[in-house]
This record gives structure tokens, C-alpha cells and sequence, in this order.
């Protein structure tokens, strides 16, 4: 399964540099943030719960990850009072060997539970879909190297389909000497 | 051929926010540009003149086309002397229906003459790798909607591998009334 390969290169601590574009404003956004990714045990209590709650059930799940995230700085507001910090669990549903659900616990457009569509692309991307209540997010993340991962996304309208942000991420691997 | 289809959707005049994030030192950049993409005639001695001084010929040449690009001005420096502009012509020579070679009159990350690969991933994206004298550059460029393309970079040194700079582009099209 090419998710397991691509949730395991993820694992570790990253920072991230963040650019956010609202297009309607022209407006940049720029934020640095740490971000930690890692693997769970599917046994683990909290992950059972989040399965029993969704449709599926613990035999179509692998490779259950959590990431955890902190905003270290936004320059892009004077006040500094945006330090946001997050956990969110994934929980990869494979349809086969390139594409899937994944339950999240918290959305990424739309702080609420979701099920995302997710396929690799022929060069490895990761892209996901999720359909949020007002929104809709599409994610593509690709490792440049080893140890930097770039991520887009694209938050879309789902009453007009116009584009209301997009983003990118370039995240590079704490290396502990 | 789906290049012919990806430049007849890419004509015409854009207006571009773009992040760049240099790695090393956590820095951001911002710019805001507007950039013009024509389709040009084949026998515009302009092109004559490029696919002879290329290792190409005519036959093998198609849709090639001229991006301007004008940076409006760019929220990084406090200065304003970094007003850019720039054209670049580029003659795309397919090898197959999703893949070929790219000649470009002025590179994208040194100030060069260059010969691109391209392909298109399985989701339309159109990806472009070029080798300059002491950098690679890999773009990748895909359609949001009609009117709304994202563009992500990342150059990296032929040395060493490592990676310099990445960055990301919204470029929304300029509707006239």
C-alpha cells in the first residue's frame, strides 16, 4: 500500500513555512509552525473510538497517524495573538493500492469531523478531497527530498465553486544531531 | 495532444500572487505580478530563429508561445527598486501525447537558455524539469478552475542535491468587462 510507505517517510518533526493567498483580497498570509507527525497503534483506544463512530470498522483501517501543529509566528499580523495549536487524527481507509477514505478528527478548511477522498498521482503525490459543509479542500502533498515535503491547498466554495484561498507549505525535517 | 489543450486554456492575461520560501533561512518573499501568456505563429522568424539555434526542427515544434510578466511589486523589501520584467518565448517539442521536451529562451531559475522536460500527471497536472548549470528546477502547474492557476517550484542545487528555494504562485485570470 502506498500510503503505509508515504505515512511512514512523513513520520517525524517538521517546520513548516506557510503562504496563504485569499484571492479575492489579494492578501498574503505567512506563518511558521512546528509540526509533528506520528504513527499510532490501531489498538489504541481512542482510535477504536474514532472507527466505531464512522462507518467503517477496524479491519479496513491501516497506519492510523496523528499530527500535532504549532504556530511558532504569523508575520503577517502585528499583533501576535494567532498562536494556534492543533492535534487532528487520520485514519487511512484503503480502497486499493493507490486510493482510500481517511477519517479525520478535525478538518483542515472546517474544524469539524471528515471522511476525505485520497489517491496518488503517477509521480507519487499525495492528493486529497474533502467536502466540508461550506467547503471544499484540495490538498496535494510530495516530498521534494528525504526530508522536505511541499503541500498545497485550494479551499473552494461548494455553493459557487469560487476559489476562496489557496496555500503552500514547505516543511523541512528536524534533524537532532 | 494535451500541451496544445494546457496553453490554449493558459492564454491570456493573469494576474499572479506568489510566495517564495528560501529554506535555509526561513525566509519569506512576496510578489504580486501580472504576467501575459500568447500563442504565437510558427513561422514568426522570432521562432524560426530559436528552433534553429536548437537541436530541433520545425516539424517537430508546436504551439509555441511568449509569457510577459511584470512584478507590480513585491511586500518583502521596503525598497522598491525590484520592479521585474521579462519575456520568455517557449516552443514545446512532444514526444508523446503526455510528454516532451520544452526550449525556453530565458530559464526559470538562472537567466539562461534551456531545453525542459515536461509531462502531465494523471491529474492534468503539467510538470516541467530543467537542468541549468548549477541548479534543477522542478514546476509543476496546475488549473484550479478555469480561471484560477496554482504554480509550485522547487530548485535545488545540482551539487549537492540540496534544496534552495520553493515556491508557489495563484495566478488568477484577468476577466475584461
Amino acid at each position: 500500500m502506498e500510503i503505509i510507505k508515504f505515512i511512514s517517510l512523513s513520520e517525524g518533526e517538521w517546520k513548516s513555512m506557510r503562504s496563504g493567498h485569499s484571492l479575492a483580497f489579494q492578501h498574503f498570509e505567512e506563518v511558521l509552525s512546528k509540526i509533528n507527525i506520528e504513527i499510532i497503534n490501531i489498538k489504541n483506544p481512542l482510535i477504536q473510538e474514532i472507527i466505531s463512530s464512522s462507518p467503517f470498522n477496524e479491519s479496513e483501517a491501516i497506519s492510523p497517524f496523528r499530527i500535532d501543529w504549532e504556530a511558532e509566528s504569523n508575520w503577517d499580523s502585528n499583533d501576535n495573538e494567532s498562536l494556534s495549536v492543533g492535534t487532528c487524527y487520520l485514519i487511512p481507509i484503503p480502497e486499493s493500492e493507490k486510493k482510500g477514505k481517511i477519517i479525520r478528527t478535525l478538518g483542515y478548511s472546517e474544524r469539524i469531523k471528515a471522511i476525505s477522498n485520497y489517491q496518488f498521482l503517477n509521480d507519487g503525490t499525495f492528493s486529497i478531497q474533502t467536502k466540508y459543509d461550506y467547503t471544499l479542500s484540495e490538498e496535494k502533498i510530495w516530498f521534494a527530498s528525504k526530508n522536505v515535503r511541499c503541500r498545497s491547498s485550494i479551499i473552494s466554495s461548494l455553493d459557487n465553486q469560487s476559489i476562496i484561498q489557496t496555500s503552500f507549505a514547505s516543511e523541512i525535517r528536524k534533524i537532532n544531531q
